[in-house]
């Protein structure tokens, strides 16, 4: 059975890996190797069969994949307009500090899904490999010049704020996935909030950590 | 057994569909509605996923696809900077004429491959449906307002121009796929040549025909 949650839930995860993949894919373009620009290629392809696995279970439930989607156009749209990447280095750390955000927000909420929808979830959200990459070229860019971290420290805070305040925004526009969050966890819910908050919170300062910056 | 001009073949090939990847994607970005953005996004992964079988294809045979590659960098860069559609449906034109000439070009010097080069060749030239979308989409336009016509034409004949001249240019540097060709042909190369350019004609003719576009 296919709730109007999971249908919000599956909408914004296909949307984000939509648009995603576009981002990705124009980073290549700008890659400054052709090594560079296969890996992000590889992301983005990965990115895209993500979207057409959301989309098929999706349709095999009968819901129509750009319904689903049509709620999250515009505020996809106005994050990726506001958080335009300057150079290569910050368009890397917006793809792995971005795409760690949107993973564990949406693992949060798959919790609670029904088994057959979460299944789709964490198989969409597996990591390809991606951060590796990511760590690695960001490590050496700031090895080579100490100036980069601090811009990237400023960018990575940047990201994450934008990121928290567009999925308040979200969830306070879907009364399906709020219902859902109150309905599980009733008196509980403001402090369970605060505990979803906390845990995106460490997790983006752990990823920060691991490219030697300060979140 | 891989020689210089299978190595420059699949390294021409290789290097134009991860541009094309990338060219499709920032078009998707551009799309004017969600449904596009999904097919166009279709047909970019469906390049990408060609160029890691031929990059897999060089690998198993001990070459390098940077290396095989390299040489055609600046070639492709060079056309897609000056053939830079001015909106959507120039991109789309622009990717179901280019992709028909780059097929057949290709498609007449595989002729000279050995057969398992030829079958990875033929493998990834598979017409994934995108012929289907991209006429569909233009017919519409055209109907829709009859100028588009007149400028579509005009389009398609600067692509198919500049092509061959690239071609033309490629060929006259890569020393390994010309004397293939002479070695086939011998003193009857001259007119093979003009046969080739023929058959392209002829070929992009039709499509512009499919259009009902003047070629």
């Amino acid at each position: 059975m296919t709730t109007p949650a999971v249908a919000d839930l599956l909408g914004v995860l296909a949307y984000g890996e939509l648009v995603a993949f576009e981002r990705i894919a124009a980073d290549a373009a700008h890659a400054p190797t052709v090594g560079d620009k296969i890996e992000l290629g590889r992301i983005a392809a990965a990115e895209f069969s993500h979207f057409e696995k959301i989309t098929s279970y999706l349709q095999a439930h009968g819901i129509d994949p750009q319904v689903a989607m049509e709620p999250f156009v515009d505020v996809f749209n106005h994050f990726h307009e506001n958080m335009a990447p300057n150079d290569w280095y910050e368009g890397l750390l917006k793809v792995y500090v971005g795409d760690g955000i949107a993973s564990d927000f949406y693992r949060e909420i798959s919790a609670y899904l029904d088994e057959d929808a979460r299944k789709v979830v964490d198989e969409v959200l597996s990591d390809n490999g991606h951060s590796e990459f990511a760590i690695n070229r960001l490590r050496e860019a700031i090895a080579l010049d100490p100036k980069v971290a601090g811009r990237l420290a400023l960018w990575g805070r940047r990201i994450m704020g934008e990121m928290i305040s567009q999925a308040a925004m979200v969830a306070g526009t879907r009364m399906a996935l709020a219902e859902l969050f109150v309905a599980k966890n009733g008196p509980e819910s403001g402090n369970e909030l605060s505990g979803v908050v906390n845990r995106l919170t460490v997790a983006h300062s752990r990823r920060m950590d691991a490219l030697g910056l300060a979140s």
